[in-house]
């Protein structure tokens, strides 16, 4: 009974019409969010809503069944899990805006796709995925790195500028959010730098580096993943050149080496018969 | 007689004088715009329009004569047929501002160089070009999931600041502009998220996720045009490689295998010589 | 005489003199520019600036004298003379701030550099250099582009918004300096497109479209240079690797070939004795 | 004696503790900006800052005491020394704000892990760090480029706009700073730009190139970057290639030959024999 639990869960009628309560729940909160409707529609997508919750909770549980305990060897099953326990507790007024991450569920029938013909040839995004997969490292070391200057910013920016500024610089939380904006670019001279001078005139000198700074450090995220691309098609070229030559010579230099052994060989034989002679 | 008319319409003399028409009702729209014209100019320039309008239509015209239905076999015909239907519609006040559309033709005779001598030779915009084009499908995966991200943000972003910020998260349309504004990092702090945080002082933890997380999703988009194009150009040098690597060797390996069977056939005759000694 | 001149001219003495002048003059400039500085310091500085001046046309007329008509050869010789023409014509007050590009000079002390050892091992530097000037072609042709795309948007813009703001679409001109800066995101949405929406609802779809596509074309250039760099660097592997080979490779096909045709004139004389015999 | 002192100070336990009091009193450092702590805790603070600061200083003795003058040698130690140093005046009001660079530290304890498994295969970080280290000679150039920019920008801006806009353009400096803030593109428009041009209709042609030009100036600094990570990553692949290539041909060229060699001298003793014969 498992075995057919399995093949209805894994077939594709039972993920199409899921894919299509994930799209429509999707629209659905989209309606929601439209203000002054008539009462009778908005207790009608409530239901809805109910509905598409109770039918994921459903799916949820038969998958359950069907596969036990296998069932949460796949992170994309956790991903489910997480969001539909979200969308129940987000029940609570309070949590209600956090039911639209349900959407991502679409992500997984995206991911449905991937083993299909339709996208089965893009090599280049797997490239590029990779890429930014195998660039991950180094994008955390710089993240610690800029973790550490934001935080030595933070620290003085606190001391020097927290009492004049405190929506600015009043906590390391407050300064850390402005020095982000910096970092961004956003309004950092006009907003945040040019006022921070009029009171302390040497404030060039804490904005100018770390605008400098940060700026820099980005850019070595974004170098290293093109490294990384870069690498990638350098690899793939460099294996279909490989290919092509070894397919293209015809003539191996070890056949070379044979047909001078049978060239020996041959000798070997005439001299032979030449000291009977 | 058709035949006749195909080489008018394809002659440089009649493709020049269109090349001309364009160029100066580009000019004349130009001159249409500068406010406080006297009345006699402006009737002046609105006949210039009218008439080189009338021209436009006799060139369609004439072209559909010269090749019927193979008229709309190419994409620029269609080009042509849309920018001067809505050159006609736009005869209505609300539309006029859409004529100027009809500079667009311009790029028509930019691909008509396209052949020539002029730009025949700049290889590298060919490759750049190309590299765009091949990474459209990722642009294209990218921009689903752009949309889909902006989707979720946006249903949160209603929910949670609709209320109070109607201007800027008021329906899901607004919230996404307002969005689109934030990726472009213009006054994405001091304009949106400082007012937001000021009554929702958690609103930080919506903003700077999506403005990472959509930096990152741009930057992939650029990543993929460049991996294209570095593959482009790697194919093309590829190529070259393998060209004068098959030029420089004038000794192949099967030149060597021929010699050496001519030595055994030599053997070959030797021995039997010998035998019959 | 006149080659007695030239020796001078060309010499490390005159060289050295006029760039401590330029750069002394450069200085001077700057003390200028403080306000409030007394009458005397004021004279004093106007003086020492009417020296240096003195100095160029000096300078020019010595070369003039030395290599005559020949002088113009060189572009930086004609740089020279419209610098010192644009200093004399700004002895106009309305002029003055233009002697600033009297700096400008120091660059062409720069280029003697580069002769020297200093910078002469800066092989990636004439990479850049060269990645940049030969995509000047793709950037002329995507500057075309985007001067299109530029006036068919002002044109739409002065006709949909020039009469409700004069001050950004009030002319072509002003439209094209509003699309500049929407281009550089710079308060394209706060500043301008939330503004020119409160009025005209649809401008969103004005703005957006222009900062997509003003982006990927400014992205069009960025990529270009970078695949003139990436061929620029593949050129130079490629050439050491192919050097490389040449030198590690000792045994020639030829070598072979040759040793084969010996083997082949023995046997001859072989069976030529065998005959005999 | 001195040995047994090394011996300690490479060790791991005195390595881990100086890390911890360094990480310590980072978040030390954090919790003394909160606002309103009670005296009690302010100087609890206080001490515990003191004695962070001298076991700092006593790890230096102890160093100085195991290496003597060796211990200038290495550049972190004088990093330790310069923090310290500035620790200690800091003990001055004005400059206790600059006690935070001690969390610097911690990027030493980093570069300890650098050695260990932990990172030492991350391959790509070296190669992204090698390229922007090989790439700092053309950011200098171009450091010198742009600051000679900046300059003639500068005096030109004072000269025209100095009087009317002294906040921004008032003196070199303060000019410089402005053109900092146009190059990163922040309210370089409706900031600067626009105001500017309120007075003075010609400014456009002052800002708008300046804009370009920097921009352009940075795109090579990125793209010099690029180019040496490319390089890098090209040499990478074809040191592997052309250890992959060594591997795979089983047969060279000189085995051929000595073969061949073989082969002359086994018809050289046979020519013998027959003339004995």
């Amino acid at each position: 009974m498992i075995k057919g639990l399995r093949k209805i869960v894994d077939g594709g009628v039972f993920q199409g019409i899921i894919l299509f309560v994930i799209v429509f729940n999707s629209v659905i909160m989209g309606i929601e969010t439209i203000r002054d409707l008539p009462a009778g529609a908005v207790n009608a997508l409530a239901t809805i809503n109910m509905v598409c919750l109770i039918i994921f909770i459903v799916e949820i549980i038969v998958k359950l069944l069907a596969y036990g305990l296998d069932y949460f060897k796949d992170p994309w099953n956790w991903f489910d899990v997480i969001i539909v326990g979200v969308s129940m507790a987000s029940g609570l007024a309070f949590m209600s805006a956090f039911r639209a991450v349900r959407v991502l569920r679409v992500l997984k029938s995206l991911k449905a796709l991937r083993g299909t013909k339709l996208i089965g040839h893009v090599r280049k995004l797997q490239i590029i995925i990779d890429a930014i997969v195998k660039s991950i490292p180094s994008i955390g070391w710089t993240g610690v790195l800029l973790l550490l200057i934001y935080y030595i910013f933070a620290l003085i920016g606190v001391n020097l500028f927290g009492e004049a500024f405190p929506d600015w610089f009043g906590t390391i939380g407050k300064a850390m959010y402005t020095l982000f904006q910096v970092m961004t670019l956003e309004s950092w001279s006009m907003g945040i730098s040019r006022p921070v001078m009029a009171e302390f005139s040497y404030a060039w000198a804490y904005f100018v580096p770390f605008v400098l700074l940060s700026s820099f450090v980005v850019m070595n995220v974004v170098v290293g993943i093109v490294v990384n691309a870069i690498d990638e098609v350098n690899a793939e070229s460099a294996a279909e050149a490989a290919k092509e030559a070894e397919a293209s010579s015809e003539v191996s230099r070890e056949d070379l080496l044979k047909e001078m052994h049978a060239l020996r060989e041959h000798l070997d034989r005439l001299e032979k018969t030449l000291e009977k002679a």
